[in-house]
C-alpha cells in the first residue's frame, strides 16, 4: 500500500550498514525546485548537532531542497566531532544531489555517543539518489529505530492539494534509540511565512500532546515542507496539517514501548487552551493513570489528581471524569459497575474524558499504557 | 528498637478498624504546651479537606497541641461531605484530648473516594489518647498504607535539643492508598516565625528532591512541631531537621512502589542551587534512568539527556557523568569496561553524578529504579 508523495517530492529509503540488523537505516527527500519550510526542534539543551544546524538555517530563512536522515547512529554527544560530521554529512548530500549544503536539512536517531560510521553514511547517498522515487513508503521504513511499524499518515485539501507525513518514534526518548521525528510533504501553494506562522499552532496541538514516557530526546524535530504546486487556503492547509500530525501523533504513541493500548486523553471545559492541553498531557503521561490502563482498572481519582498536578481541575466539585464513556466522578464519585467498566477497559482504545466544567476549550493528548514490557525493554538495552 | 519523641511529645497508634488487613491505622501526635509549628502542603489543586484546612490554620497563625493522622481512607474528592467530616475529625480529637479544634491538625491517607468511616475513627480517638506513649513507634506504623517498612529518623543538636521524624509513603501518589506524610518532632526552642522561614528550605532540599513516579498526591504534607523545652541556635535546628527530613527522603525512596535500589543523584557545578535541584530530580525521575538503573545499564546518555531536559547541562562539552564512581561522560564519551559498571550498579545503593562544570551550586535528589513490580502494583491495584 505505497503512499504518493505530493507533486515535487521523490524519496528513498536505503540500506547504508549503520544498524547491526541490517535493515534500511538512510533516508533521502528531495524535491527538484527550493522548498518553503518550518522547523519544530527539541527543547532539551543537550541536542544533537543536526538540530542545531537545522535550527540556525531556520533562522537564516533560506530555502531547501533535501532532508537527509539516518537511523542507528544519533551523532549526539560526540563533542566536536559530532558537529564536524554531520557538516560533512550535509555537504556530502547537497553534492550528490548537486544543491549547496545550506539547501539540505540533515536528521539522526539511533544509538548516542559513538562516532557515525562516515564512511558507509556517504558511500550510501548516490545509492540513495538512485533509488529516489515518487512515494514515501522507503523513506518510512528507513527512519524506524525500535519501532515495530512505519508510520505514514496523508490528507487532501479541496482543490487538489495534497499532505503526506512520516514518522518515526516509540519511546519519547531513548538516548540509545528512538527520538520522534516527523516529516511532512505538502505541494500545497504557501508562502514560508505562513508556513511558518502556522507549523507551531499545528506541532502544539498535535507532536507536542504526545507523551510515552515522559523524556524528552536530544535529536526531536517536526519538519513541513510545502512545494507550493497547487493553490490552497491557509486554514484549509493548516487543518490537513494537523489532522496529519494528530494522525502520526496517534501512531507513535500506539506503537510506544511495551504498548498494548492507545490512550486518548480529551479535556473539556477548560478555561482556556493552553490549560486544556496541559491537563490533558499530565493525564496522559501520569504513570499512575498508565499503569490503571494497562489494567483496566476504572481508577478515576489518579485521573483527577493528574489533572489537578496540572493546575487545573482547581474546583473539583465541578469536574466529571469517564472513562470509555462510563461516568465515574462527577463532582463527588459515582456508582458504577466495576466489571463492565473494566471490561470495556481492555479495548485496545481507552479513551478518558475529563470536564473542568470552567469554561469552553477542549484539547486532546496521546498516550500508552506502561506495561512491564516498558521496563524489560529499557532495563535490559544496553547490557 | 523504640525511638523517643523529644520532651513534651506523646504519640500512640491504634487500630481503628478502617483498614481491611487489621492493621493500625489511627495515629496521634499530642503536646501538653501549645507547640510552634510549619506546614507544607501539596501544590496539586485538587487537595484533601484536611491539607485544605491545614493551610488555612497555618495562615490563622495560632498554634497547635495535636496532629491526628489515619490510614486506610484520604477523604479526598468526597464532596461537601468530605469538608464536614474532616471538621468533625478535629472536633473529636479536640474533645478528646481537651484543646481546641483549631489546635489539631489533621491528615489522612488512603483510598480516595470513598465517604470516611467516622463512627470507627470518632470510636478510636478515646483508646488513641489512652495509648499515648513517650515514642514514635507506634504512630509510624499507623500511617502506613502500601509502604513495606516504618519510617523513622533522629537527630540531636548541640545543647540536648533533639529532633524526630515520622514518615509514610512509597507511591509518591498513589490515590487509592499512599501519599506522602512527614510528621517532624523536635522539643529546641525556636519562635514560629523563625520555624515558619527555615521549614520551606528544609522541604525543598528533602521531600521535594524525592520522587517516585512523579505524580502529586492530593494529601501530600510535611509538618514541623516544636515543644520549645532545649535551647538552641537555629542554625544548628536547621542542619538536624534536614539530616532527619533528607534520612526520611531517601527511607520513602528505598520503600518505593516495587523498587530494589535506592538512587541517589548529585549534581555539582552548577550555576545556582535551583538549577542544580531541578536537574538532580529530573535525572531521578527520568523513567530512562531508572529503568536502566533496575537493569544495571551503565547508560549514560540517558542521564545526559534527562539532564539536559531540565535546562541544566547546556554545554555537554563540559559536562561529566559518572555511575558508581565510574566516570563514564566527559564531554565527551569515555572508554569503560561495561561488565565492571554494571557488576558496580547491581548494588541497592546507586550513585549517580552529575557535574556540570559551570558554577559551584550542588543538589542531591532520591529516587528508585522502575521494575515490572512497580507495573504489577499499580496496574492491578483497585480490580
Amino acid at each position: 500500500m505505497a503512499v504518493r508523495l505530493p507533486t515535487g517530492f521523490q524519496a528513498a529509503g536505503i540500506r547504508a550498514g549503520l544498524k547491526r540488523s541490517g535493515r534500511p537505516d538512510l533516508a533521502l527527500l528531495y524535491a527538484d525546485e527550493p522548498l518553503a519550510w518550518a522547523f519544530a526542534g527539541t527543547t532539551n539543551v543537550v541536542q544533537a548537532p543536526c538540530v542545531t544546524r537545522n535550527r540556525a538555517l531556520h533562522q537564516g530563512g533560506g530555502e531547501v531542497r533535501a532532508v537527509v536522515v539516518n537511523s542507528g547512529n544519533a551523532n549526539c554527544a560526540n563533542g566536536a566531532a559530532g558537529a564536524r560530521d554531520n557538516d560533512a554529512y550535509a555537504t556530502a548530500t547537497a553534492e550528490a544531489l548537486g544543491v549547496a549544503p545550506a539547501e539540505v536539512l540533515t536528521a539522526s536517531t539511533g544509538i548516542i555517543g559513538r562516532p557515525m560510521p562516515m564512511e558507509k553514511l556517504l558511500a550510501g547517498l548516490p545509492a540513495a539518489r538512485i533509488e529516489l522515487a515518487d512515494t514515501a513508503d522507503a523513506f518510512g521504513q528507513a527512519i524506524l529505530t525500535t519501532d515495530l511499524v512505519t508510520k505514514l499518515a496523508e490528507a487532501s485539501l479541496p482543490g487538489g492539494a495534497r499532505v503526506v507525513g512520516v514518522a518515526k518514534g516509540s519511546g519519547m526518548i531513548h538516548p540509545n534509540m528512538a527520538t520522534m521525528l516527523a516529516f511532512v510533504a505538502t505541494d500545497a501553494a504557501v508562502d514560508q511565512a505562513t508556513l511558518r506562522e502556522m507549523w507551531p499552532r499545528v506541532v502544539r496541538r498535535s507532536f507536542n500532546q504526545l507523551t510515552v514516557d515522559g523524556d524528552t530526546s536530544t535529536n526531536d524535530m517536526a519538519v513541513v515542507l510545502a512545494s507550493g504546486r497547487v493553490a490552497c487556503e491557509a486554514a484549509a492547509l493548516e487543518r490537513a496539517l494537523l489532522e496529519v500530525c494528530v494522525s502520526l501523533a496517534k501512531q507513535i504513541a500506539r506503537d510506544g514501548e511495551g504498548a498494548t493500548k492507545l490512550l486518548t486523553v480529551r479535556v473539556s471545559g477548560a478555561r482556556d487552551e493552553d490549560e486544556a492541553l496541559k491537563a490533558a498531557l499530565a493525564v496522559a503521561g501520569s504513570s499512575l493513570v498508565k499503569t490503571a490502563v494497562h489494567g483496566a482498572d476504572p481508577n478515576w481519582g489518579r485521573i483527577l489528581a493528574a489533572a489537578g498536578r496540572s493546575g487545573a481541575a482547581s474546583d473539583p466539585t465541578r469536574v466529571r471524569v469517564a472513562m470509555q464513556g462510563f461516568e465515574l466522578y462527577r463532582g463527588e464519585p459515582l456508582p458504577f459497575e466495576e466489571a463492565a467498566v473494566s471490561q470495556a477497559l481492555k479495548a485496545e482504545d481507552v479513551q478518558i474524558e475529563v470536564d473542568l466544567h470552567a469554561g469552553e476549550a477542549v484539547a486532546e493528548a496521546w498516550g500508552c499504557d506502561l506495561s512491564a514490557e516498558y521496563v524489560r525493554i529499557n532495563a535490559d538495552y544496553t547490557t
